[in-house]
């Protein structure tokens, strides 16, 4: 579970909760309107129907649950992984891999390595795995691709809601005790719409990008790796190679590239 | 018929009917202003038949039902099709695929198959493709354009007339129970502004943006499956390239490329 | 003339006096202020003579012509033309060409025939053809940019006009009545900054964008289809290749690449 | 010296001086406020200083001063040197350019020439050549960075300060004819960085951008014109590649590429 | 360190407290509230935890640490390095240069002379020196984009505790006098958050990029003059190339590429 979003999402909503629990003269009933939470939200997801496939904005839970849930992978161990499978095709021939199919889990190494064990052509295994890659930055894109939607449009269906609570207390201003209450329900759909944008759905397109951005990474690595042991390459330049993705702490330094 | 867009174009015009509705002392004929609407909609549109081609304006309303009624078109069918053409191609050669011209309904299918039986070189044919597809791009980009013109201009005239409203009211403020209704009045471009931006023309553009890549990937796909057998690829290593193309789920994992 | 531009723009302006003039209360006089327009105007006329080199902005009004006076080319023509060369070139040998240069209109094309008459090198002629491309696509680019800097100085220049006449009307509040007044003459700078912008200066630098992406197009068609010419390709692939461009109701579909 | 920019920034100044002037029952002293410019013009340099490094900052000046005294250059008088060159090294042998070294001013062309005479290597003297041209586009870009953030603080402490002063006259609400005079105040500090950011930093970063476009153009023109000249090719053809460049009507026509 | 972050940051600090000093009827009290600092550096703080992940945001510290502490290397120290290791390579051989890996303290440059001193293919070498520069731009980038965020959501909670504090205010106007306060303490957010992003996160971002960039032009001098070294190129013309990358006033002109 990625611990960061949740702290900064429960924090977020405690902070604005206290911040109006501290203040003097402030009720929380001011803050709760629902017709105003359905505008914002129900407006959002209206406008979101509109501009993307269906099949996309009901992959949105999955998309939030993605944010919440992830673990961050570590890389060194991908690395780990790869020269380990260099060693075994540079000891024993790239067909010695097959045995080692089965203590692999990601289905890209997979793919990979099994084509490599087949004897497939270089030039279409890169092709293949550079095309799987572009397919999962898209699938990944269009996820994020709601969330900066809902981010767009609340706020708007917060301004047409605030609009909407103005003209209807402008036109009745007999009454000046009026004015003041008006207006505060007028503003809760701004306020909504804001607080939607800048701590959820912003935020949470934000990192499913990172989340993109470091499968991409991991998939770079692994195509790397793999074309390299299917070139027969030496194991060594091949972690050399790889261990540049590694920030300087993690990445041991020196044993350079000996024989290449 | 695309039920997402039907359902939230009329989910928002409800949401914000709903909201008037349900507001103590709002009634309808506030909302309603018709010099105001046609400020914000003659607006729009004289500023759009300024900025494009007529040619351009005038098929507006082919845009708006093209993203009502868009169907989405099955990925799997079309590389299930063009591997079925694949395999004719690999058993009979490729003059025999002329006799399956007439199973084949998409005309750009028809334009790739049929320059492979005539024997076309394969860099002419790849260049005629892929002609053909930037401009189906360009055409979709420019129907796409006019939803965005109007969702930026809307929004622009919405303030124009909601300038023109209170520099009208700022002059007349002798009756003081005027200032309310007439400002009132004034603000009513601004939230058709909104509306029309938010709720029809941002999101439609969206959509057909949506439209359009999807368009194009089907394209990607015919043009590397016709080229592929045009250059006489085994149809199951043409299967397993553009299978990478769909979502994980709808893709059958392990049979790998045998032969290559 | 692109009669599109000239309805949009008075259709704009009339929408905004009709407006004014059905309006309870208001009066013409009420939205006219001499040194409101010359601060809005002048202002980012001032901005743009810093911004942009001289010569450029003098061209401002041959920029607006060129935006209403604009005549839209018919691309199936220039197709049908060059491939009438191609014909003649195939028939007869390049050097037939010459007799033929009178009767293209065309400055670019007739540049690229001669230098396929006088037997340039394929290489040397791409690159003068494409450099002539970069630098008119570059000429229109500066028309553009012109109005695009007035589409972001007028509503600047409208903001300070209305601080300028904000700080003015707080600094004399003694007489409550000439408030509202004071104010509406504050705004109309900004009304003003509007108007140019949305209606005139954004929608016209759009439209010139879009003739210079056609023109881009027609040029485009003309180096396609006379290196196709100098390189003695057939005159009915050369058709179809270039026949791309068009949408699909002008094409002719079916005559496919028979020969190639 | 830019004549231009020199009455821009003049006419901008005096047209809010005059707007001021011509207003009834405003005056001067109104609009002065000096703790008000220093927090929008330190407010900005303080940011400036944070966000740059201060060897750039301290070009501010140089800066400006390029783009009031820049004067433009004659682009087909440089043409007509390289041809010239071009002239002189058919006749006469690459060597005999060395005669000719002293009477060229610009030194990116007599870099060029020279190492054309030193039989330096084509790819070396391209590289050479480009890696300048991009060094000068990066020193021109830092140059036009710092008035680019100039023109975003500016504004932006304008609107802090606008803040602090709606903040101490909000507490200070005693005295109701003092709220009028604390507003007025309190909006100097967004109308003097409005107009720092519109009437200087904005368009002289505008222009700076224009002027480095133009001197890329130049330089563009003198790498293809010594890259000619260094493979022998013949002075009429160099000419006619290179005029591509200038404007239709500076170009005389006709005398096509005789000889390739 | 950067002295001219320190004066700026401390100089916009000191600007907005003498400001409130010097102003008439103003207290620092009025500008001090804790909870509205919590609201937007906790809000800021939060959305940035939903956004990035957390070791990312861990690093906020050391990243704005980085942007005070720098110190601007000399580029034309580097350039007089690499020209003296291709020298000692030209004279002794290149394994001559292992002799002279202690004196050098970049590890960049240390790993790239051990790969040539091993003799490492060269597109081997090319390849680790620029997989290792992007890495490097990869964290960097990383570190600017956490101070983005902050001056993104930092404004964005302003607006947020202003609108909580407003609806409070307006919720209770039965107490006139009370309402100038209210007000003054709602917009303290706004202010808060235009400080935050406008004079530390949004001006240190800049900074990082330059820091970054800076960074990398380093490294692409530090790469082009290895690969140099090892192609065994003459010190005088690897000397003219990476020259180019210095200022004109650094560069001694004039002693061009005599043998190449």
């Amino acid at each position: 579970m990625d611990i960061a979003s949740v702290i900064g999402l429960i924090g977020g909503v405690l902070l604005i909760v206290i911040s109006i629990a501290i203040a003097p003269g402030a009720s929380f009933q001011a803050f709760i309107d629902y017709p105003s939470v359905i505008m914002v939200v129900g407006g959002a997801i209206a406008a979101v129907m509109i501009a993307m496939p269906l099949k996309d904005v009901l992959k949105l839970f999955g998309v939030a649950k993605k944010v919440i849930l992830n673990k961050q992978d570590d890389v060194s161990k991908l690395i780990g992984q790869i020269v380990s499978l260099a060693e075994t095709a540079r000891r024993d021939g790239l067909l010695a891999l097959e045995n080692r199919l089965q203590e692999i889990t990601d289905p890209f190494i997979i793919l990979g390595v099994q084509m490599a064990v087949d004897g497939t052509r270089p030039e279409v295994m890169e092709d293949i795995l550079r095309t799987e890659m572009d397919a999962v930055a898209a699938r990944h894109q269009s996820g994020k691709l709601i969330l900066d939607q809902i981010g767009k449009f609340a706020p708007a269906f917060g301004m047409i809601g605030t609009l909407v609570g103005l003209i209807i207390m402008l036109g009745n201003m007999s009454d000046p005790n009026a004015i003041g209450p008006g207006m505060a329900v007028a503003l809760l759909t701004t306020l909504y719409g804001a607080i939607v944008a800048n701590l959820v759905a912003i935020p949470m397109a934000e990192k499913l990008g990172f989340l993109s951005r470091q499968e991409q990474i991991r998939m770079e690595i692994a195509v790397r790796g793999i074309m390299a042991i299917q070139a027969g390459e030496n194991p060594r330049v091949i972690e050399q190679k790889l261990r540049t993705f590694l920030p300087p702490k993690q990445r041991k330094q020196g044993d350079g590239a000996k024989a290449a």
